[in-house]
């Protein structure tokens, strides 16, 4: 019997580095007991590298036997350790009230998207994630291209010449930052001119601040909702500050006015589809929140490695002709641009980002980037986004403690002793853009 | 500024007995530091009250360090624990292939509509999710009412006649055996008189197992997918039979047939919307679903004990002149129909079932039930659900292990000793009735 299926399902694809992402994962486990001839150099997942705090994992052994419903906007304790944190780290004033726990940053999104009434404005380059949840909703699409020039930066005049364009009523904004896939952190004035424009406009943002606490220079970081506070959802989450992604915790920070009809609407909502957030991780995420001298180390430790990882990486990728990279403020990953030796790649027959990927995923190079096609730039953009998270963190971490490399050299000497499938990937790369 | 909001979640509204079960708990955890002046019988919300088993708990304190993401479809452990269990309990055939796990059994229903094609048959009386569910993904609902005097089982004429004045087209068919909130338990030969009409008609069928292993008589539960494997979709998890609703992890059975085809649409739908259900839970689970004989007990335990507060609850309400009781054969819920008493009510300004409920809620009476309107009753049919799990489940274990009561004087001693609040709230509620 063959079942016909709904058409909001028919068109949603598979996310390349979710795919390639557990291919690889796949690929480490049977060489863990068999071998294996080769290893993958994956740039692809976006995935914490670091071991979950030991205060985290504590906080969830004694909450083990938690199996029973709890409210669905989030337990009390944990809600109200939310508006320190969010003052601590961004200086936001905030309420209890004002958040609501939800499974997963991007089960927030989807929620949101479900909830709020407009077509979806996405800049490109974006991550995976947003087309696909669009689509699944039955929302409208419309893409705002970003230029490399500007580090991919929304511009706020395409923006408010997008918007003249279209035709009238409410539309939402999707923004991230710091950005995946290309490290962009916004500035205060940067994200003021959005904000005005959205305000004139009835634009309601939805800020994917997943990223914020892996900021390189913390007092960068700005939230949206602290120069648009009527009109933006926040969304974040401890996946990535507190290397969680399997403990599928996200928040969503509601607007400064109206947030109890909010909290309503996903009180009605959660209910129907998921209840409560594990209950369990709920107690978890208590102590990642709270104010304490192992968090804090811990958040100023990894914020460090992802920086250096991200310098030292990009130190080696700049010696390649024809390599250009744009540097990223926070998050994992940077982009990688060859257009400049697209026609040596066109004389092989490589004319998409997808096929310069799959290339060098195959034999013998065996290194997973992410296709810019993938993250909504055309295809013809030989783009890609790398994800500088492939090496043991809780090993890195303790030589970081340990050593604290100063300088280019010693810098150079820690990263190929804590990443060497990252160094070697590089070194695989690099070879083969000369040799194209 | 206030933001528009999607038609689909407009017409959603919170689950009744969530509200007045957290209403519950919030007013109990407020007595436990103050005192309170009343204690509530909460007969509303459907928990299982015994505490997660110890081999649970155990592993999930063992996982508690992983963070990091898996397959979407599940951990490879868990999936190939799964066709053991339902060979042992439902003797039923299948590979670990055949197995989603995804966030919860609503989430699991959640999907399914999602991803088929058709309007949602819902037999009435019925759970209080399912036409939220289908409300939110824009599915149109067609009710099937059942008969009180054939234990409220969906009669497979009446689903024929349905079809054949429908428009053509697929349909989906939620079933729900044991069913929430009548505790009828579907026999073989109804199953199969039911898959034939569904077959011979298009209808796929969403089976809503979730209390299966709670069957009173464990060889009564037949599961539908025995009986029309091509075209059953089951939907079962943790929450029940483990005690672990706030761990949210539900499976779905796929059809025989496509499996395959079904499982790539779960892995896009699932990748898109929650990434993978809580990593460290799936490791929690495995024990679950193990050969042990600690499992075969607890899973034992726990069934003779809804069936014995069933009975005994009910021996006690049937004492009432007035109350009408539907006796169960699986779950937590039995119904009480109190229409005998309608002129009587109606003489107080009582005359819905929500009303009723809400006199009983207030004081003195202090009694929480299902009103029967949240299940899709007419507002009028005077019924209520009735769920007997307002008691602490291990203490309770920790006595029936030792004593295990034997005949009507020792099993009303033993409720009467390990479920106090309901056997005080039976009391309540039949001098109510006898007042009217």
């Amino acid at each position: 019997m063959e079942a016909e299926l709904s058409p909001s399902v028919l068109g949603i694809t598979m996310p390349e580095n979710l795919a390639v992402g557990l291919m690889i994962a796949e690929h480490r486990a049977r060489c863990a007991s068999r071998g294996c001839d080769f290893e993958y150099a994956a740039f692809a997942l976006g995935q914490s590298p670091f071991p979950v705090p030991d205060v985290v994992a504590a906080a969830l052994r004694e909450a083990a036997s938690h199996g029973e419903y709890v409210p669905t906007l989030g337990i009390r304790p944990l809600l109200e350790q939310l508006p320190g944190f969010w003052a601590r780290h961004f200086g936001m004033q905030r309420t209890a009230d004002d958040f609501v726990v939800v499974p997963g940053a991007k089960a927030g999104i989807h929620l949101l998207l479900s909830m709020l009434r407009g077509p979806l404005l996405i800049p490109t380059p974006a991550w995976v994630g947003y087309g696909p949840l669009a689509t699944l909703v039955g929302k409208a699409v419309e893409r705002l291209p970003t230029d490399q020039a500007v580090g991919y930066k929304l511009d706020p005049e395409r923006l408010e010449s997008h918007l003249r364009a279209a035709s009238p009523g409410q539309r939402l904004l999707i923004l991230n930052s710091p950005n995946n896939p290309t490290g962009a952190v916004y500035t205060r004035e940067e994200l003021a001119a959005i904000a005005a424009v959205c305000r004139r406009n009835g634009v309601l943002v939805i800020s994917d601040e997943i990223y914020a606490l892996s900021t390189y220079d913390p007092t960068q970081f700005v939230s949206m909702a602290a120069v648009y506070p009527e009109g933006t959802f926040v969304v974040s989450g401890l996946s990535k500050f507190a290397a969680a992604g399997g403990y599928r915790l996200g928040l969503v920070v509601l607007p400064s006015e109206c947030s109890a009809d909010h909290r309503q609407i996903f009180q009605k909502v959660g209910a129907a589809t998921y209840s409560n957030v594990t209950t369990l991780v709920q107690f978890a995420a208590i102590p990642a929140f709270a104010d304490s001298p192992v968090m804090v180390e811990y958040l100023a430790d990894t914020r460090s490695l992802h920086a250096l990882m991200a310098r030292e990486l990009q130190r080696r990728l700049r010696a390649v002709p024809g390599a250009r990279i744009c540097t990223p403020d926070g998050g994992f990953y940077f982009m990688l641009d060859l257009n400049d030796v697209a026609p040596r790649a066109a004389a092989r027959g490589l004319e998409s980002s997808g096929e310069v990927a799959a290339a060098l995923l195959g034999h013998p190079i065996h290194v997973a980037l992410l296709a810019g096609e993938a993250t909504e730039l055309p295809a013809e953009d030989l783009s890609f986004r790398v994800a500088f998270v492939d090496y043991d963190g809780a090993a890195a971490m303790r030589r970081y403690r340990a050593e604290r490399p100063a300088g280019p050299v010693a810098e150079a000497q820690f990263v190929e002793a804590a990443a060497p499938r990252m160094t070697e990937g590089v070194e695989r790369l690099s070879r083969w853009i000369e040799a194209l």
